[in-house]
């Protein structure tokens, strides 16, 4: 069986870099925004559009003209939400089928509880995922043209988003987003060394 | 600065274990039923009635014959309570002061905050520290002289234990036992090798 590791995390705490390192650590796959462009080609709405969904719960109302395409429904909004959930679950079993691999949040360790991955969560301070997502430029406003957003602005987008996530999360698992026991293993990047903490977690799979 | 890891654990999950290994893997000085041992001599209170207030919150009633023989008090309960917490908080930054050290429980995480200690909480689902708690042998009734709990017991019991630290941890801290934004790493002992584990955690301080 490949060897899976999935990673849920809070937004800006430097999940998806973990993930790289630690797939490059253990020269296996990386997944992440590839599970968006897979989903957007197979169903032909646009990868922005694709993004919002899973970063929503389904039933939230998003305006339909922002896909690139219509795709067959009745319920519009409702069958979006649920023909990318589907795309997602299959994409995500193809590629856990296809090689090792590390799979950046979309409930992956949900969808792959029969095949035991080693889930990971990862987490940090307010104070050092608003620094983070300044590092990355994740605080350009989003409606105002790219303003940079004031501290307290950032830490309501992150707010927002981890609500969001644990909402999508709940909506399709039935499981609480960032409850313990539904990891393995629980890490606080707020002062640690990531690629040094990447390195002793590939230890575990020697 | 001596490097000190603090191991907050949930009964039955194996914390105790991953810690002597990790202190060995570190060369590092292990402390864990030795600084009970430490506060009952210099309290003069038996090692059996300090462990017991260090599962509990000091403001809980125990009989005060337990002790071996009697500590100076108005509020004699209350007052030993006290005692026995400014006794381990000299301990332990003693402790902490000498050497490397791997510390289990009692608060140490928040006693030597400004040490910044790297902070683990162990933990696993119910089924698996049940099975832990026979294989040591602390499946014994405690008021029927040794005989075997039932599942069912041992269940009721591992909730209490976890249910008493909680609240002392609670109560001498101020923060919430278990909660992720405390620890630096929380680990689900369930399904892993604790000692491929440590050997993991320990690269973490090369």
């Amino acid at each position: 069986m490949n060897r899976i590791i999935t990673i849920g995390r809070e937004f800006g705490s430097g999940g998806r870099e973990l993930g790289r390192r630690l797939a490059e650590a253990l020269k296996a796959a990386y997944y992440d925004r590839e599970i968006v462009a897979e989903i957007a080609k197979r169903t032909s709405l646009s990868e922005e559009y694709v993004h919002q969904i899973v970063e929503h719960r389904p039933i939230v109302a998003f305006p339909i003209h922002v896909g690139r395409s219509f795709y067959p429904m009745l319920n519009p909004v409702w069958d979006q939400g649920q023909a990318v959930y589907q795309e997602q679950h299959s994409i995500i079993r193809e590629m856990a089928g296809k090689s090792d691999c590390v799979i950046v949040g979309r409930c992956a360790d949900y969808i792959l509880r029969d095949e035991k991955p080693f889930r990971i969560f990862v987490y940090a301070d307010m104070e050092s995922r608003v620094a983070r997502c300044r590092e990355r430029g994740e605080d350009a406003g989003r409606l105002e043209g790219g303003e940079t957003m004031t501290d307290k602005e950032l830490r309501r987008r992150i707010a927002e988003v981890d609500k969001n996530r644990a909402k999508y999360y709940e909506f399709y698992t039935g499981q609480a987003w960032g409850e313990r026991l539904n990891y393995d293993l629980c890490l606080n990047t707020t002062s640690v060394d990531l690629g040094k903490t990447a390195a002793a977690i590939a230890r575990l799979f020697e």
